[in-house]
Parts: C-alpha cells; structure tokens; sequence
C-alpha cells in the first residue's frame, strides 16, 4: 500500500512522497488528500469539462497501485466532503471544482476567471424592444406596458454553457444601445458610456429551482437539473432602478461567492 | 367577463372593483393581476404551506366568474413570470412566495420572519464532538484530526421543514457550549456570551445542488430536488475562523438576498 501511483494523473505533478503504515485506511487518506487537492485545482477536465468525472474505480485502483477497497473507502470520504458524486449507472462526477463569482461587487465573468485561462463565449439569443409587464413595471418603477429593451443571452465557458441571462433594461437605454456589440461588450460599462449615467448598488435574490425544459436545452443539461437563479436590479447612483437581470446558472458549473461584515445593532439577531 | 367573483378566495381582501372590455384577454390580465398580488402577499398557504397550490382551473374559474380559457391565460402568463410551475398530473404550485433571507448581514430567521407570524422550530439532531477532516481542518485554520464540536440541526417554520444545518466549530467551543440549549438558542449569541469573543466577517458561497437522499428525507422533498446549499464561515472580529456552516434550504421554500454597492477601480469588470 505505500507504493507510489504508477501512473501519474495526466497534466499533474505527482503526488509527494509519503509514508504511510500500509493499511486500507491509510492508502484510503492517502488517495483521498492527493485527489482533493486535484479535485480543488480543477483537475479532471475541472471547469472545462462539461461535467467533470473521475476515472472508474479499477482504473483508478491500478493508476494508484492501492486496491480497488481503498479507492472505494477514499471515494466515500471525498463524497462525504461533498466534493464528488456518484451517479447509479453513469459514474463519478466532481462538485467540487465549481467556478466561484462574487455577488457583493459587479465582478465580471472575465475576472472570475482569472487565472484560469478559459475563454468566455456570449450569444445575443435575443435583444429587442418589450413592453414591460406588471412585476418587471413595478421593479423598474415605469409604467405598466413601458417600452423596454430586452436581452437574452446565452453564455458559455470554455464552449461549455454556463447561464442563459435575461435583461430588462428601462426605455433611455432602447437608443443608447441601438447597435452596440452585446457579445463582446457589457452591459453595464455601455450603459455608463452611452449614456453617461453612474450605476448604484444592486439588490440580489438567489434561489435554488430546477431547469424548465427550455433553460435544459439551452444550457445542456437535463430538465429538473438544479439551476442557480439569480435575479438582480441594479439602480443608477440616482436611485432610478434600471437593469433588471434573471440569470440562470447551471448549479453544476458555478457557486456564487460574497464576503459579508457582522452588522451590529438591530441585526444582531443571527440566523446560525 | 366583467362579473365580479362569485367566491372570494379565502382570508383574503376582494380584489379592487375595475372595468374591463369584457375581452378574454382582458379577463386573463385582471385575473393575473390579482392572483399575483396574493401570491405575493402569501396567500394560497403561502410559507405555511408545505407546498403552496393554486385551486384548480375550473375552481378558479367558478370564483372568478371568467371562462376557463381565461384562466388558462392568466395562468400562463404568472407562469412567464414565474410565480407558478405547472405539474403535470400534481396540479400549479406557487413559487412566487419564498421566504426571503439576507446574507449580507447575519441576519436571525426570526427577523427574516418579522410580518409573518410564523413560528421557528430548531430540531437537533446531533451535538457532540468530532474530529476536523482536512477540508474542516484548513477552513477552520486547525490542524487535521483536532477535535471540534459539531452540531446538526433541522430548522422548520410553521412546522414545515426549512433547512439542514451542520456546523463545525473550533475546539473552544466543545466546553463553551456544553449543555447550551441549541433548541431554542442562537450559536452566535451563545458564542459571544460564553467566550466573550466577537464575531466579525464572513464568508458566504451559495449552490444549487440536488438533494440527496438522506437531506431529502429530513426536509421532506423528493431526492434530486432543488436544494440552496450556502456555506459560510464567519470568523471573529480578530481574524480568527471559528464557525464553518453548511446550510442546506428547501428550494421551494427560501431565497437568500443581498443588497450591494457597486464598487469601482478594478473591479469596474463587471459581469452585467
């Protein structure tokens, strides 16, 4: 049990030498320190694969040079961490090698990613004049049937999808935009460009739903997949909301991040 | 069509004396209008409800006094909006009427509930000491295998099942909290109260995932369901980490909410 992997995993450096008394338990920990770190590195095609997996079982025993109880044994404890799962049937996917975007700043895709090296990919799916409807009126503080400018896009990491994003935007920004380059450029920065105004802060809801058929087929998984769902309002620095957004993400591919002081007073009433 | 219900719903004020042109469209849009300012009043069980429906279509049609197609209508376009979900065979659930929780301060869910009325019930689970696997080890900043005082909960409002919590806290917490009623009292209190220390910021990170087996059964929903999953270590006001939380929400049941400033220089990169 304390002989070396025979097989280094592809693209990785081996794991560092180690002693260990020999037993299933120890090469079970041994396996399962080495593979975490992997798993967190975004090994195992990581946030490039479409659903990252680990090798099977046997394949993994022989890579290792530990019996096929130990890899079970460190499986069970990866998956007790939460950082894989194993799905009847179709294998061991990775959970834990998510990509992590800040939701208490406007952090960019592009930034999230940085040092990742994978490229970002928007398709302008949609991007029209709409009226607004009832909650979207009352949100944008217009008029019930104000003409507004929708955008749906699509968009997608390393060619993988990551979330279908919905924008409704409030009537000066029909003009500003007419023409502007959705794919490449953002929302947000053409707004302040074009029409000079300052964006605020922003109002974020995140709830857990399941995939309707058109966000599965749009976003490559199946339908009553868990979908992170983002709705956001941002406001201009005046106070006039004006860029309402539902994203959705595939709950698979990305966890959204945002560090939070202790607020005292009245709030000292904690949820824990 | 411009009858006024012959049944109002139940407990709720009858919706404002309007005219229409009589038009099945303008039924659907009246009908529409009111459902959803009850929906998101909290009408139809709301959060007291296990899983909040509507009535069926016919129902709603007799109290309406509108054409079935009508309501098909008015039903469609809440859905659009996604205040309601259509199951096949089960019947229109409401999902427009989540228990909103903030994030970006340590809000109590007492607070979240303030307006409400509803009650809170802390079931625990498990309270007992543990050892840091390496991942609990590296948050908590503590060497692997130290002990730590682990506490599993089951959180419900009206009696309807809410949350999963586990939380790991550092060692100075096993005697601190020994015999503390974890029912009905709150950690961070009970934290600051018998350590003397204070809590200052945290970490949050926020998935969907689908609900396994055994969260399923605590909170009742079906495996594979929508859970909000929300990790936070908060750590004391001296930089310390001391409370590592796991949070797993019913998805139908809660949305988590941050208002946040836009925040400049670099991190103009915005995700839009």
């Amino acid at each position: 049990m304390t002989s070396r992997p025979r097989i280094p995993p592809k693209d990785f450096p081996r794991p560092p030498a180690r002693k260990y008394a020999g037993t299933r338990e120890d090469a079970a920990r041994w396996v399962r320190d080495v593979l975490r770190t992997q798993i967190l590195d975004g090994a195992f095609g990581g946030l490039a694969a479409p659903r990252p997996m680990l090798p099977p079982e046997n394949e993994l025993a022989k890579e290792w040079g530990v019996s096929r109880n130990a890899i079970r044994e460190a499986l069970d404890l990866l998956r007790a961490e939460g950082l894989i799962t194993r799905v009847q049937g179709a294998g061991t996917f990775v959970t834990g090698a998510k990509l992590r975007q800040r939701i208490d700043r406007l952090e960019g895709l592009a930034e999230s990613l940085a040092g990742h090296q994978l490229s970002v990919q928007n398709e302008v799916l949609s991007a029209r004049e709409s009226t607004a409807t009832p909650s979207v009126a009352d949100k944008l503080d217009i008029p019930e049937g104000s003409p507004i400018l929708f955008i749906e896009r699509l968009r997608s990491v390393a060619n993988v999808p990551l979330s279908l994003d919905t924008t409704s935007l409030r009537p000066e920004a029909i003009d500003a935009l007419d023409g502007a380059n959705l794919a490449e450029e953002d929302v947000f920065r053409l707004l302040e460009d074009k029409l000079g105004v300052r964006l605020g802060q922003a109002e974020n809801t995140v709830e857990a739903v399941a995939a309707d058929k058109g966000t599965a087929r749009h976003l490559g998984v199946r339908v009553g997949s868990p979908v992170l769902l983002l709705h956001r309002l941002s406001y201009l620095e005046d106070g006039t909301p004006f860029d309402l957004e539902s994203v959705r993400y595939r709950g698979d591919r990305l966890s959204l991040v945002s560090v939070n002081p202790r607020v005292r007073g009245s709030d000292t009433e904690t949820s824990d």
